[in-house]
């Protein structure tokens, strides 16, 4: 058994749910392994992971109204130093995913049919954000 | 150090949360490891996994209710391909748990007393449910 | 590669956002891996996990009070056996995590630079909690 690591950075072009399935699966089929485990952990509390709908375009612009509806932007947060989407991001973010992990069968990880990896970026602003990836398995 | 892998199939019977611990506890108590990691893995979006109470039904009755509420069936979602319960699965799916991964301390699972390990169906039909299961450990 | 477990108790003085980061890099410290995984898993259905904003105490009473209010104390729960904070409990619980994984790339934890791992306690009276902890790596 043996391991691999890696830091992955994605440019998000501001609000919503952004792909990065090919980028992570890229990664792992470089390692040459079989069997194993994926973890991927965002290092940011102001954006997340989300595996969702990967056919539909009009489910993932639900996924951003829902979240933006059940987090709003609001002058009713005491933490606003960044601005109005300051703690609405933190809130999406608790919502959702710090980390995913994935098993690895046969050569290909178990990700379903209609199933992607996305960055959800719940700032509005583009950033520069980073993922740190670890496969372990043989 | 060694892992195993395995996929599970679960009929469920429609909306709720139904209890899947027995049938991973005795996947894990086969491969005969003492210290690990097991992670369960849900190949679905509109499905998805929870930790919760497994010693009171009410309990369950009003996490189902209370997810009803939160993401409820509307006329307002854009994606409805299947029908008024597609999109709510989706959101319901987004706010709990594709994967949990659990450590196996002394021979056995770290589950406390009260946690079970549930699927959580959000489509209001029967499915087929996959889980990818991968235990790493010795 | 080796593996290491153990069982954190943490003493919650009552309802919030406690921060155990420290504990936890400790710990991974005393196991001398240079790159891995850690995984925390908290055994409990009424309180959680939470990665979350480090330096501003304004944005965690924001959370406490967001999910106050997503999840609110009420007469309309039918699981009320140990009184009207019981039942959100879990809800907070269901809408937070279990369980969170982390990489250890070149000796360090990959947290980012302002997030930090908060055990949430979902109850109003103090209680004792436990993490289990698992660290894979060399």
């Amino acid at each position: 058994m043996r391991q691999s690591t890696t830091t992955l950075s994605v440019r998000t072009p501001g609000l919503g749910l952004h792909e990065v399935t090919d980028r992570i699966t890229a990664w792992v089929a470089d390692q040459g392994m079989r069997e194993g485990l994926l973890t991927v952990f965002i290092r940011h509390t102001s954006a997340s992971l989300l595996i969702q709908e990967n056919a539909a375009p009009a489910a993932r612009r639900d996924l951003e109204r829902y979240f933006a509806r059940i987090a709003p932007e609001s002058a009713e947060y005491e933490h606003d130093d960044e601005g109005p989407d300051d703690m609405p991001a933190h809130l999406r973010a608790a919502l959702t995913n710090t980390q995913l992990s994935i098993p690895l069968i046969g050569g290909r990880l178990t990700l379903g049919t209609w199933q992607g990896v996305y960055l959800f970026e719940h700032r509005r602003r583009p950033h520069d954000r980073q993922l740190a990836l670890h496969l372990l398995g043989e």
